[in-house]
């Protein structure tokens, strides 16, 4: 009994951490839940219960089996067995009255065959590595259907009524799937391969981001730490990305069933996420062999190891940045130009390693104490050389899923930040133009025009301190320099201005 | 036309190609085809069909649906149905007639209610990857018996006798299935993960062997050879271990169900496959980092090179080798011995490996160059480490499989060599003592002792040679002591039977 309590608690647990993880599944459920219902009130209204009878129970079959997490599997289920039952449907009848033509014998052994040739065929095509993916179920469903029509004709003539019945009723159960997959609470495959996609990235990252520290960690210590592993979660997130073929996969031939939802289009490139995810593991391969040599105890000479460890390190987190930078691209589909910034940091950090490796090498180094630190750097550099595809392909990715440009809102951001200053100079030294304009017109002297002008240069102090802080961390300069060119030839008017004032100035009043 | 002609001939290579791969997918093939050709008979036998009538159905949707490629995957399935089906038809026929108790009114609310509980429950239940792994087939056949028997006591009363008609359609499908998947050419789910994972380590082996020679190639050609990847299809083949999980766990579900069959007992322990898997992963992983080395054009010193080549290619092929011992083990089911032999040689060439690094090092090397070639021999330690905890763990499992012992066979083996001659010796020196002891007592000179000392003699210096020659590879040496040790009594005593016999010959006759 203490032991029931354990287990009774134990999924209790289970199902709060399912629940947490993701609440979409309690939705799901609810959903499927209310689906049968609804389809069951088919036998609680008579005029519909008499119109099909029996083959009503096909529309409840069809919700079970149909109805799936995902809006992409729903579909793809849904329309596989739609279209399968069609066709399975026409050829059944056919089979059908081409077996009536023959005797009675005949007619039985050419059913027979029929079931058998069909069947055969029918269940080799499924070990086609395309077919398995895409149509599995649709093949199931075509040989289901075709069997049942050609051998129920062995005793009734009501064939043509019973695949219209069988039809209709898996017709009106495929669209209820549809209608509550779709419109209630849907779960996109495509943006779960989205977000799957960044995440594993993310998880990259965050191993990339703690490792130089980990690795390096000893040199304050003076002495190796062993690093405990199950403290440091985030050096073991990395593992799931090894694995993640097969769902990346799955989502992927379910993403292309569905329609445009949300930010994404209907032709939205999803095998591009394929590409990415495939070198993200490629990396994590990499890592993984990494991995290794943070819980390895080697003796490493200090020396040698401060020399490289700032390149490491900068290579470890520019790598993690650029990552992190192409994962929030692809999350919030713009385009990934800070990742590139980063991309040529950690570049530039092999480099400086490769240049310091060659002079840093003590006289007296013992080569396999050097080993592992040298592995460490190797690997690392061919991180880099990974994430550099990775760019590669996501850009790709935006250029083919016509992702955002980054570049107006950078401008738009930086813009707000001068606009004020811009503005207030501009419009000051208009001011005091004319003033001064109208104090020559009339021959008056105009105190105004003076203060107008102090005011302009204010502005231009204000705007040389702002431009000082406002350059934004990754801000691409080349975008910048519009909006900085308006702003330089403010400061050359104000500076006219001040000086066309300046010989009324000292006029008499 | 042209196109379609090529398309064509496109899917029949592919076919061809599917059918040599696997000349099993042809037979499972015929195999549905009958089976559905032999459920359909029940349409044909009046008595049968009208015992059933439409409820016939279920069982070609049965077959259509049970019937898959394993053993194991038939049985999951079936058992899932036939259990479910169980389970459902109680609760169904209980919910009824708790339903029926209320009112006409309460009746409606009550199925609605049930149904829509029961079905969110189960689906939620789906979730839990335990149960999505083994019973998800099982919930599904739950969730849709269970609605249509509640829904369908709506119109009639007959719902006893429509869950006896559908479990026991249901059973003769599986039947059927079980029949035809056990007794016709059987394909076990259980032998297909015995033979994916040993050759996946076949893959991994063919990698380690090639590695060696490939990577120092150059030596010879005094030239990097960029190496084409594509005429070296033998180092690719790990590609496909790395995504080999998913495959593997599923392998290891069916083959849970599966009764004993050929050399596997029913609680064979399919689990140490998957730890062994997983080191095969692990092991890849490592094959992958370096396998980016193979095609990295790093100009290398010569010398050093030259260092640290015999233990590179050492360890590389030891590893091969007791990789190919322990997948060879595995395969025939005996302990893998033969494995410890080449993981110590391979433990040695590290050492040895260690050893000359630290003496090796040339005063003016570029740490910059040496470091692909000091990564390389990095991995390959790791991968010497990987495989030593992987000969473990098939040591495990040979323990828990109770893997056929080894020894007898090489004892015999060597036994069978040495055999001949011992017995020889043995006989020939017993002769020479009969005639001695006989020549003694009759006081008479024996010719023929002297002829079967040199008899005796020869098949010493036979035997010798004998021993020079057989020492097979692999053997133990353990093992073969006991033979050697009685061969070597035995030459003592032919010693000793020519100095006894010796006073004898300068005797006057």
């Amino acid at each position: 009994p203490e032991k029931l309590k354990a287990n009774v608690i134990e999924v209790f647990k289970k199902t709060k951490k399912l629940r947490q993880d993701d609440p979409r599944r309690v939705t799901h459920s609810l959903k499927v839940g209310l689906a049968l219902t609804l389809v069951s009130l088919f036998y609680y209204f008579r005029p519909l219960y008499d119109g099909f009878r029996v083959s009503a129970i096909w529309a409840i079959l069809t919700v079970v089996i149909v109805f799936e997490f995902t809006v992409g599997a729903t579909l793809s289920k849904g329309l596989n067995r739609g279209f399968a039952t069609l066709l399975a449907g026409a050829l059944g009848v056919g089979a059908h009255y081409l077996a009536c033509l023959s005797g009675e014998k005949g007619d039985h052994i050419l059913r027979g065959l029929f079931v058998f040739l069909l069947a055969a065929a029918s269940t080799f095509s499924r070990f086609f590595p395309r077919i398995k993916a895409r149509y599995d179920y649709g093949v199931l469903i075509f040989i289901l259907t075709f069997s049942m029509l050609a051998v129920s004709g062995y005793r009734d003539d009501e064939i043509l009524k019973m695949a219209h019945q069988r039809l209709s009723t898996i017709l009106i159960g495929c669209t209820i799937c549809l209608v509550f997959s779709i419109f209630i609470c849907p779960v996109w495959a495509g943006e779960n391969l989205h977000n799957l996609v960044t995440v594993n990235m993310e998880k990259l990252a965050s191993f990339l981001e703690g490792f130089g520290d980990e690795y390096f960690k000893m040199t304050e210590d003076r002495e190796r730490v062993v690093i405990l592993i199950d403290d440091k979660s985030f050096l073991q997130g990395y593992k799931s990305v090894l694995n993640s073929k097969a769902s990346e996969e799955s989502l992927a031939n379910f993403a292309r069933w569905e329609p445009g939802h949300g930010r994404f289009g209907f032709r939205h490139p999803w095998k591009e996420y394929l590409k990415i995810g495939a070198l993200t593991r490629q990396c994590a391969s990499q890592v993984e062999a990494l991995n290794g040599y943070i819980t390895s105890e080697t003796q490493v000479p200090q020396e040698f190891q401060r020399n490289i460890q700032v390149s490491c390190t900068k290579m470890s987190s520019e790598s993690a940045k650029a990552l992190k930078a192409l994962a929030s691209a692809i999350k919030t589909m713009t385009y990934p130009s800070s990742a590139d910034h980063h991309m040529a940091n950690s570049k530039t950090a092999v480099n400086d390693l490769k240049t310091m490796l060659k002079a840093a090498m003590p006289e007296n180094t013992d080569l396999l104490e050097v080993m592992p630190v040298a592995t460490v750097a190797s690997l690392l550099i061919t991180i880099v050389t990974c994430m550099d595809k990775m760019t590669e392909s996501v850009h790709e990715l935006a250029r083919l899923a016509h992702f955002k440009s980054v570049h107006p809102i950078v401008q738009q951001e930086f813009q707000r930040n001068i606009q004020v200053s811009c503005t207030k100079m501009s419009s000051e030294s208009g001011k005091a133009l004319k003033e001064l304009a109208s104090a020559i017109k009339t021959m008056t002297h105009s105190s105004s025009t003076d203060r107008h002008v102090e005011n302009a240069k204010t502005t231009v102090n204000d705007l040389k301190t702002l431009l000082k802080a406002a350059m934004l961390e990754n801000t691409d300069l080349l975008e910048v320099v519009p909006a900085t060119t308006v702003a330089s030839l403010l400061i050359k008017i104000v500076t006219c201005t001040d000086k066309s004032q300046s010989p009324f100035v000292s006029l008499p009043n």
